[in-house]
């Protein structure tokens, strides 16, 4: 499927890990739709994962750039402007990280070092690229920004830890940038809220499998897969956006305007089923039903 | 407990049926709080329900009024004001029907009628009882109305049909007369979000005992009762409450800031288990699983 | 500009009346983008509009039809699957009206025979067509359907009177109808919230034009036109955006996020500054400043 | 006016400085309704301020902390402790400050390492406050906690710059914190989303005279004060809340369910007009309008 929505324009993908990431199908699909792009990720995710594969697909060059530095995004715009002789049209930033999250430090435990580099790494770097990129004037007007985010900004979800607050802040970050840059250039600046996506760096998130098929069974169009998601993102690099910004986009399956489907219920009355029958049964295999 | 938060003020309450009704409660501890009040509901709901017993018990005159009717209003506000020697300072709506779910009717077979008195009697009676109240000027300068809505405006949760419509409309009201009503006499207008609660209205809805265990397990200090939140309007009627308005208040011990409890999955989690091993059993007691 | 990404779809617009029309608009780059359609409004509308050069234009049939009659939205699918030979694929619904508008009833004097025809114009007739074309089974799986709304429905507008409700209605019934038909066929419906618009049915809210120029100067990228809409509809019709459902969207350049602007706060400046000067000057042009 | 509202309880209250902060209201508040409270704010404030004169007049103890500090805080939850001779029973946090903003970096213009400390002193104080306040099992069941927030928090105000940010992540650490402290001690927490208020505080921001102005013309019941927001989260803080939690509350007189009210449409008005005026005779006093 292409319908060169994206002919004459011009790119740059951070976070493509490997074939299951997001930003690798949304360099895909951009390509596809006629964009030239720039990948770039950290040394050490380059090194990890797949992402020359990616390159030499798209016909891309690969900068390394750890996005917390200010040094690395003005090498990395610099480079991209090189490689396209020019400024360029969208930018995609789909990073984050916690090392709670990964050293199992609970919420209410959390090391406020760690919580620093989480902030940094999946939302403060956000602003980072957008500063650097408007000093060096990288960006053409009427061009588009997207990150990624998650519905765990607006709602709490158990395990999702400090990644939840950081989310917060990068929304609130496209809105408050996206004011900035929307007078100034016309820039529109919008985060995608995905459904819970199976990509290595989702899967460090604690219960994310159950998770994954509650939220499933709760969107009336199930869950959104990282090919939907990389579509819907070329529509809002497209022109056919150009006056939506400063937009938190639930990109779900309709998961966020739901309160309680038939589907999940089901499921949910089955365990309750089987609570009451463990509790008549003196049997409690989980743990205390309430506990 | 009291704090004659109330003293000296007066209100009218629409709605009790009986003791599980939140407008009893409210009707109750208003008195308490040293409000004197008057009480209203249609006269069907009087006769099949209770009040008379909530009247003794709080020194209150019922008037029957049938809230969808200009000329029953009209009635009972010159009745209230009669009764107090004058304006009073309070208002609670808490009505709601529909003939689509006591029918049966599905909401992808609606019955028009039926859906034009579901937003009569549960959303535009709460616009006809400021509109005559205000053209009597029957309320104080620095008023405060309150109508109990449900998250069903803003979330679908199946089985609840063309009241979720009901309520949004219900929640519109309440802002845009409380823009007008507000700026006029400083009469606030707000919606309390409460969490299901088992009322004799709440019964009618499909699977309402199932939702009520998951929204108590999702939210994290449990679900509200009516009691709770009959201390909550009492506060929303009170002077500490003044500069609130136009504002849709949840009242749910968390839940609407909820996206998934530990407690909520763990009972969803047994279904799952189940039904895995129903289908490697090949037996599907509830239906196959994603039906 | 065309990238076919309509190519082989077909669907029905309701509520072009003439070229400043917003659905008018959609339908041009509908065609464009590959689409068949078949145009619908009411009969009063047909004759006092020019919808009939953009039935040529077009190459579509024209039927009439009073969006609140089940009748006559029964014969316009018909029509319609006859002229499509099957099923189609998309709806845009832009529909609106207000008697009280119309009347000058302000909304605290509000009509109620008004009020019933605003919401069963204005929102229930979205339901109407749905409910319609479901039991036709008249829409292909993973159709898209699309409503214009307002950001009345969640703010204020002083004038914008009970076109306010309607909206809130409207989009509630997006979310109940779009958890419905998305389990069942993975169709989408989603409200477009856009920005003021000098359409017709615009033109009668009081104090529009300063509005428009208020919205302006708040929204970063300015306000959103037919066209942008228009353009913004199509991606809402493509295969890009199919898991996005039960949302309000907002295309507005940006108003919905913003609280103040440093555009709009200079023109208030004045304003501010020009009514201290006449009190000073004892002149009240306008009447008292805080009046 | 006393009601006995918090008779018994016992609270920590952070950031009075003078007679002008809003914690200076609530100190008063807690105190004529019966709370026994201790104060705290930094060394540096403490000198600057009039603390001392509010420690007097509530018999309440001072303790320097930096809330960023987690030895200050556990020596002042110790203290607390000790003081009170046991548990408490609520914490207003009221603390904020931006680097940024006194230096007057631009928020395209952003200093990180005062970005770091906007958020740390801002938002993420409010964690380690309660992190340590949880670790030592300071607070009774059912306890309240409250913070100050901010609609910029929701909406983009020129000038106000990386507070904005700042604001979202404080109510997102409310949503995440209440979660884990509602299901384990009934604890709620909760932000105040309060009007522009002339606090010490809020006369750094950048055209704060004329948002105030504004802000009090939108609100239908004008700018929330200091005076009214002790108000509030005295019933906060009571037990007439308890089922409250994970919210963001609005006090604001209305502003935040406002699009455009009549009276801050006329003075805007005047502006506009003002500046066709200028553009007819040629004079651009305050720039050209639409620069």
């Amino acid at each position: 499927m292409s319908y060169n929505l994206l002919k004459g324009k011009r790119g740059l993908i951070f976070g493509a890990l490997n074939e299951q990431s997001i930003a690798w199908k949304v360099a895909e699909r951009a390509v596809e739709e006629g964009a030239e792009i720039v990948l770039t990720n950290t040394a050490v995710s380059i090194r990890m994962g797949t992402i020359d594969r990616l390159a030499q697909k798209c016909n891309a060059p690969v900068v390394a750039a750890d996005a917390t530095s200010i040094a690395d995004l003005e090498n990395l715009i610099d480079r991209a402007m090189e490689h396209f002789g020019g400024k360029f049209d969208f930018i995609l930033h789909s990073i984050g990280m916690s090392l709670n999250v990964r050293k199992g430090r609970t919420y209410d435990d959390l090391d406020y070092d760690y919580l620093a580099k989480t902030l940094d790494i999946s939302a403060i770097s956000f602003h980072k690229v957008m500063q650097v990129a408007r000093r060096k004037d990288a960006l053409n007007d009427w061009g588009s920004i997207v990150a990624l985010s998650y519905i765990a900004a607006q709602r709490t979800l158990y395990g999702y830890n400090d990644m939840a607050d950081a989310k917060a802040l990068l929304e609130s970050i496209a809105r408050s940038f996206g004011y900035i840059y929307g007078r100034e250039k016309n820039i529109r600046i919008n985060t995608v809220s995905q459904s819970p996506t199976p990509t290595t760096a989702g899967s460090g998130v604690m219960g994310m499998q159950d998770l994954m098929d509650f939220a499933e069974r709760m969107s009336p169009l199930g869950n959104a897969s990282a090919e939907d998601c990389a579509n819907y993102v070329i529509a809002l690099f497209s022109d056919l956006t150009r006056k939506v910004t400063m937009q938190n986009l639930y990109h779900d399956g309709g998961f966020s305007s739901m309160g309680m489907s038939r589907r999940a219920m089901r499921t949910y009355g089955k365990g309750l089923c089987m609570e009451f029958k463990d509790v008549r049964d003196n049997r409690f295999p989980f743990g205390r039903p309430d506990e």
